[in-house]
């Protein structure tokens, strides 16, 4: 998408060189990150320099590139088996990690030796552009859902800072924008990494979104007083049941939604079923450090990064990142090949 | 209750002197506060330096008492009746507060106008002490529901910082500590003043209550994954047919509680109900300045108090800063005078 007049991806990979927007540092300042070692592609995945199940993926996949770049002529096999196993360890959650990795490793493995690294290059951009073009598809789909006037709320960021390009809560918000829709959109500030008040806000501002920041506690408020008209979020994983796997809090909005009777929708790409987890209590739950929730982080009055303890000295926290969404709450799931009940999952990713 | 061994009331009166603490410092500092005129207790109110239903009463009371020392001696009635309004424009939704500065001025006027400061500053302090005594009370009842190993969710802060001794919901938690029930609580962060983490936590730590701070995110997924028993939060208002005016997101743990068939509970002095309220959409709900949700306050690593800004410049916030609860979502309200069915709160203040 734009970024003061030039379009940007979030990652991608320049000869050995996976480039990335920090994260972290938005919406406060836009720099651009080069990891020049598969190793660093993997720390910048665990450390959330990049984050978001499709944005996830990608760099996984160039990390596997990389390390096919890098892997010795006389045995790379063994060197992009390893590159697989540290990325692999990087975050538990998302179901896009996973893909990406095997892919590239299947590829690479399943062509001649000493074309390894051109294989695992080719495939790492196919996922990448797969991942831009899919991205752009949800939104084309999840915009026949919005009315003109809609006022809809979103957790967490599932924008283009989640993915490659375009996104997949945010995207269908995006096209429904560009075909002259009046829309509203209360962004959950998503606590503890108050992605929706720094990505969504800075996405929302930059394509000129209408839009206000809520605290995640003022969203069932909002639903009650008649003010949210749909819900759209992200997924990192979903069960082959429907169960979706999503940013801590997602489940508390969708019993709110179904409470009040509001539509709760899912956008994702269809790489985010795992067929392989029966339901959603199979996905594995990352916990992350306390610290997210005993201190906030952001920009101090003098410009300067800022970290801030809130809490007592002597209180712990806990952090699960991710919750389960049973596939009951959910009305129907946007993906890249239209929307679908949550029940027909199983067939859709054939 | 205890602050490092000695006993404090959250607000106190000192000849003509309002004394609190301040909690915005909390936990970071422990400093009393001296107000020397019924205006700065006003400006105490609003600026919440001193909040929480109960305490925000008992601050009223004081307050007239003082508008009431400081009135002219040839027309004492005028000044209070002007103390009495700018205490009332404090703060929109608590329902102690107009119930204390009613109450004084009640009693002021009818007595006779020599002995006009003595009775108010008589009437002030047995708001106080009866608000102390209520606390402890609702403390006995609700200990009864508590069973030993029980495992609560509590959102804001109605500990004893809320009231002037022992509190609404966490009074239940000591009084069952004291008796040596094995207790853990989970305590709401409760954005976007984060009452939970900063003041909650401060008090359960302070009574040796093993405890764990949790992004409001985070509950849902713990009554979901059955580690929650009960819940206990408190009322700032509580309308004739039962409803619950409370913390921003109170209404989303009460809707999250029943969807998982787990008790939820309100805990309140009989002062918090409003027979003048028909139900919960009455009830006043104030919106709060923006700028609590696009900055976060906090002690910085030097241990200076900063703010840290979340959300990009462009972008706007919407911050109510309570909710309401329909009746049909409470198991119980637990009073001074027992536990209640919130259908019977008609009854209740008879």
């Amino acid at each position: 998408m734009n970024v003061r007049g030039e379009h940007y991806r979030t990652v991608w990979l320049e000869r050995r060189t996976v480039r990335m927007i920090n994260q972290p540092l938005i919406p406060h300042s836009f720099e651009i990150v080069d990891l020049k070692d598969y190793r660093e592609t993997a720390e910048a995945i665990r450390n959330m320099v990049v984050r978001g199940a499709g944005a996830i993926g990608a760099t996984a996949g160039f990390g596997m590139a990389q390390a096919a770049l890098q892997a010795p002529a006389e045995d790379p096999v063994a060197f992009i088996e390893k590159a697989a196993e540290v990325l692999r360890a990087t975050r538990p959650t998302a179901q896009d990690l996973f893909y990406a990795i095997d892919r590239v490793l299947a590829a690479a493995l399943a062509g001649p030796r000493e074309r390894i690294a051109e294989i695992a290059v080719a495939e790492a951009n196919a996922i990448a552009d797969e991942g831009a073009e899919r991205g752009e598809a949800i939104g084309k789909a999840g915009a026949e859902l919005i009315k003109d006037g809609c006022r809809i709320l979103t957790h967490c960021n599932a924008g283009w800072l989640a993915f490659v390009d375009w996104g997949s809560a945010l995207s269908p918000i995006y096209v429904a924008r560009r075909q002259g829709k009046r829309l509203f959109v209360f962004a959950d500030e998503t606590r503890p990494r108050c992605q929706g008040a720094r990505l969504t806000a800075w996405e929302l501002a930059g394509e000129g979104v209408p839009h206000a920041v809520i605290a995640d506690n003022a969203a069932g408020h909002y639903m009650r007083a008649g003010e949210i008209d749909m819900v759209i979020v992200g997924s990192d994983r979903i069960a082959a049941n429907g169960d979706v796997a999503n940013k801590i809090g997602t489940y508390e909005k969708a019993v709110l939604a179904k409470e009040n009777g509001i539509p709760f929708y899912v956008a994702a790409p269809t790489s985010t079923i795992d067929m392989n987890c029966p339901t959603g209590d199979d996905i594995p739950i990352e916990e992350r450090s306390e610290d997210e929730v005993l201190y906030m982080f952001g920009k101090d009055d003098e410009g300067k990064m800022t970290r801030a303890r809130i809490a007592p000295a002597e209180t712990h926290a806990r952090n699960p990142a991710f919750d389960v969404t049973p596939a009951k709450y959910v009305t129907a799931i946007i993906t890249e090949n239209g929307i679908v009940e949550p029940g027909e999952t199983g067939t859709e990713r054939e």
